[in-house]
């Protein structure tokens, strides 16, 4: 087996048929058969399967314990998304461990495999919720709310899928075993297409968030209402979307997209009573991207109230600028010949532990920059190269 | 029994936990609860009812003929809906049949009371579907190609509720039956309530229609991706939205609404790959509507392009301005004791009818002007008033 063959097993697990791409979210069906799968995968290499508290799946190669080389990534997606973010870091991992019994290496620390629950937020709206979880940086009661947009809460969700939303929350037995961590995941921008190599190592994650922008008017007939007498949130809405990307395009560095918004009722000849818009923000360095969010938040104050609408600005979740360990980056580029350096502005999980372990990323790269999106791709060699660098640098991190 | 109990009988069927107010729609469980509903209350008046072609619903009093008074409206409302707007009509016509048979009126005419299918548009995207295919209006392979938001055809979803779709289209035999078309309806702006009137008579009702607005970029990674790289589809339907506002505005009497508007893939963490938003667009006279919105295709067009995006624009109805019968609206008017005359800027399948037969309608009023939405409402005494006054005009339209 390699990483490629393991993604063809899943090929057709979660396609959406409407949005294109697939559609696999934390404690649906098809992130359900692709547990299932991974559980059968990993036991086929002799690795014992548990999982934690918060939904993870950890599969030990021998005995779990302290000082843990952990190496992992995800299984859902964002809607439609693409076939590689999240499963690549998953089926290189497994591939990397068969590669490293084949050649009759043991390793000498304790070793796993992980499976990170949620990790797009495609479902419940924070992103790395089972990794913020078992860190406790985000409160258990607050995530057992969540909910997603059939107003399921995740506890709810967790309970049905088996898990129980009780146990949720910090989790320092599995955290305190972690010695380093390893992510391996496909490049999500454009930024190794000319270094000519298959692989980068990963340096910092920018700053970012979510902010939900709630604005809420007067429901009304389309047809029979005066443009005068209307308080349409549409209006302040599309007032946004418009500056986030001015106010963006401002900083020269920054990103702001809204790429979620969802007018109430969302009839035709209907006026919404109220419009939910999702704004994404990202801009390197210190407090910039609150100082964006803040900027947009007093042009949709302004925007709401010259249309007589109402706001509410929440932030649904914040991730500050990570840093990757300095000693691990050093190594990998060593161990992989001088692999290049490249930051990154999308979040994983690594982003996450590396507020309390050494961690650690791996890109592998993407021909056309696309990601989270059908067209999101990366070349068989590149695939299995990435597996290769995988199990080089875990062999030298757990000897 | 009276309109208002009649209505107090429905006032569970089809509520919607999520937007508020009711969402009942062509073909679904809800409105199918509404039409078994009204068979059993229209058998009960010892009417004799039928389902024609097209899905309608007429509940004859005496043997069906031609020049037959017919009166009526929808069961079906937009997502969110209010409780009067559909219903009104038909439990109003119902009550008058029972306030005829109570004082022993036999009419002296045909006469039917009839229940229009998808009359919102609410499902398929097109209003007044029912009268439209009765008359011809809608070519009926059209009618059976339009889909719902899950991507189910109109005519799987009504051979599903048991009609057959390959009998849709013009009904030149029930068509031909209709001598006066009259329909009662509850006021969708704030027209009535100055008036010092409980009930008005139509007058005419606003060119209006419906455009589909596809625009089309690149789905993409919202962290990843430069400001400088993106085809955010997102971007040129925010003009739009501002825009109709503001060509709608320079208009003076115009009104333009998106109230609708889906994003796709829909994620928090991604970059639409498209958009697709629809414009409702209401000009009062000649070729206004359509000038408007040619004027918000260009400047959609324009707003495209420069983002390197692309759009498509699909007129799905148009209906051009009504004026109901003269001399029908003179003998409302004389029948009602001077009931004042009322234009609306709702669109009705009388305003179908009127391109056919001579066709009226009765307002009753709204004390707060709003509609679509769960707040609208009329007194329970204004209510009960419009369906004595629609038994008056009954019996003298069918003496």
């Amino acid at each position: 087996m390699t990483a490629t063959s393991l993604l063809g097993e899943i090929a057709d697990v979660g396609r959406d048929r409407k949005r294109g791409g697939y559609s696999r979210h934390a404690f649906d069906q098809a992130e359900g058969e692709l547990r299932t799968w991974f559980v059968e995968r990993a036991q086929r290499l002799s690795l014992d399967v548990e999982t934690d508290r918060n939904g993870n799946i950890w599969a030990w190669w021998g005995t779990p314990g302290p000082d843990a080389v952990v190496t992992g990534s995800h299984l859902d997606s964002v809607p439609g998304g693409g076939a590689f973010d999240g499963p690549l870091g998953v089926v290189s991992a497994l591939d990397a461990v068969e590669i490293l019994q084949a050649k009759g290496f043991r390793p000498g620390k304790p070793f796993a495999v992980v499976v990170f629950a949620e990790e797009e937020g495609g479902r419940f709206g924070v992103p790395c919720l089972g990794s913020r979880l078992l860190t406790g940086t985000i409160d258990a009661d607050k995530a057992r709310a969540l909910k997603d947009p059939d107003g399921i809460t995740f506890a709810e969700a967790s309970a049905k899928a088996g898990h129980d939303p009780e146990r949720f929350g910090a989790d320092p037995e599995a955290l305190g075993r972690i010695g380093r961590f390893l992510e391996l995941h496909v490049e999500q921008g454009r930024g190794l297409i000319d270094l000519g190599s298959p692989v980068a190592v990963g340096d910092t994650v920018i700053a970012h968030g979510r902010w939900r922008f709630s604005f809420s008017g007067q429901g009304n007939h389309a047809g029979a209402t005066l443009i005068g007498d209307r308080h349409d949130p549409m209006l302040p809405a599309a007032a946004v979307v418009g500056a986030a990307r001015r106010v963006a395009k401002a900083t020269g560095d920054g990103r702001a997209t809204v790429g979620r918004l969802v007018p109430t009722p969302g009839g035709t000849n209907v006026i919404a009573s109220t419009v939910d818009l999702w704004l994404d923000a990202r801009v390197p360095g210190g407090d910039r991207t609150r100082a964006l969010v803040a900027e947009l938040s007093a042009l949709a104050k302004e925007a709401a109230a010259e249309e007589g609408c109402l706001v509410e600005i929440a932030e649904e979740s914040y991730s500050d600028t990570v840093t990757f360990d300095a000693k691990l980056r050093d190594d990998l580029g060593k161990w992989l010949g001088g692999a290049p350096e490249l930051p990154t502005g999308a979040g994983h999980d690594a982003g996450i532990l590396a507020g309390f372990v050494p961690a650690g990323m791996l890109y592998v790269r993407n021909p056309t920059g696309v990601s989270h999106a059908p067209e999101e791709f990366a070349e068989a060699e590149d695939v299995d190269h990435g597996a290769r660098a995988l199990a080089t640098v875990l062999e030298h991190m757990s000897t």
